[in-house]
């Protein structure tokens, strides 16, 4: 049993076997967060795994599929916290899955430095409830978005809550690239393996996902292009096994 | 006719109804030069085209299908000038590609700043005979590249010699992606358009194509992926159709 509050939901995270509390006018996660959990490195037998700016806790909720470590998540708003914290214990998954609630500038001197092994983060564009509103303008929610915290408070604070060899993965929007990069590489997070995701073929990238390795050597590799859709606009298999566990 | 020296042959340039003079010890074109001349911008009915690091004069010949502009090609080493000249003149395209003799950080002190509307530039890999021994270690290739011009010397002298909105497309590996981007910015030819080559699906990237607008403002779009194979080993037909001029 859970307690759903308001307009929340409790969908399903088919391809991971898991529910997650939702709300329309709250917080839905979104397929970047599906992408990132996937995409990320992570250790299997055992390990500190941390994602920050989590939302309703869909990462770690599917981080936990992929890895045998403990997952932090951390969330600023407390009405987001809540509801992933309603949602690990609806899974059980009150052992593996640890939320912060709490502001991730403050983190590493609340936890300590170097403690972690891989890390995630999904910045969240839209902050507030009027997520359709901001929605139809993404220069004003990037401005929200660089309100709470900016991308180089991401990837600062990131690269302190890593020790020497951990991973950073993100997800992002190609108009960001440049950034993205410049500040990994200031801040000790080199660029790795950058991913692009395509909405179908023949269209420009819309998603950016980059992973970084705290104080590792330069060597930049460009996996193989991601599409959303077939030309049918359907899923491809790719990613209906991500959202699925099955491309059928 | 044309003079052939030495192990010189006369190929064809199909997709161009062209003809280019190639030798296997001296320097044949790759399909990064291909690849870049289709890729850049270029003023279609007038204006000043610049290719740097020209080699045997094969990007100014395939530009000079896409163009009525100008164009200036310029090469360090007098073998490879020299073939240049007689391809372009084989051609009979003395009037419209011109080619110059020389280091490309002489450039803009020689023809002045500011006069070119879009540049191409192919770094050279591998500068002396014997390229296929350097051909075998990217390395060593690099390394020798660095000798004569950097990467940075290319990016610096592209920026002088463009005009304010002028356009600069490089052709390059992906383990320079992050120096590419960042000494374009650092010189004022702020990336607009990136586009990634795939062996084929599946793969990593191994080229890569970047544009930059001269004192642009910040917008960077990523294109589609190119990938050159099918799965059949076969080329694509988007790559058929820039070698061939057909895809069937």
């Amino acid at each position: 049993m859970v307690e759903l509050k308001g307009d929340e939901r409790l969908d399903y995270l088919l391809a991971e076997n898991l529910r997650i509390i939702q709300s329309p006018t709250v917080f839905s996660f979104s397929l970047d967060a599906v992408l990132l959990a996937r995409f990320a490195y992570l250790p299997i037998q055992r390990g500190n795994i941390i994602d920050l700016c989590t939302g309703n806790g869909v990462v770690p909720l599917l981080v936990s599929k992929r890895t045998k470590g403990t997952i932090t998540g951390v969330e600023i708003q407390e009405r987001l916290y809540d509801m992933a914290v309603r949602s690990i214990e609806y899974n059980h998954l009150e052992n593996q899955i640890n939320m912060i609630h709490g502001d991730i500038k403050d983190l590493p001197g609340a936890i300590g430095y170097g403690k972690f092994d891989a890390l995630t983060c999904n910045p969240p564009y839209f902050l507030t409830p009027e997520n359709s509103i901001i929605n139809e303008n993404e220069h004003f929610a990037i401005a929200r978005h660089e309100i709470l915290c900016t991308l180089e408070d991401v990837i600062r604070v990131s690269s302190q809550l890593l020790h020497q060899g951990g991973k950073a993965a993100f997800v992002h929007r190609p108009g960001r690239l440049m950034d993205i990069l410049s500040l990994m590489r200031q801040y000790r997070l080199e660029p790795k393996r950058l991913r692009f995701v395509y909405p179908r073929e023949g269209k420009e990238a819309n998603t950016i996902l980059v992973e970084g390795t705290k104080d590792g050597s330069r060597d930049l590799k460009i996996l193989p292009p991601l599409f959303v859709y077939t030309k049918e606009n359907e899923y491809t298999d790719e990613v209906k096994e991500m959202l699925f566990g099955t491309n059928e």
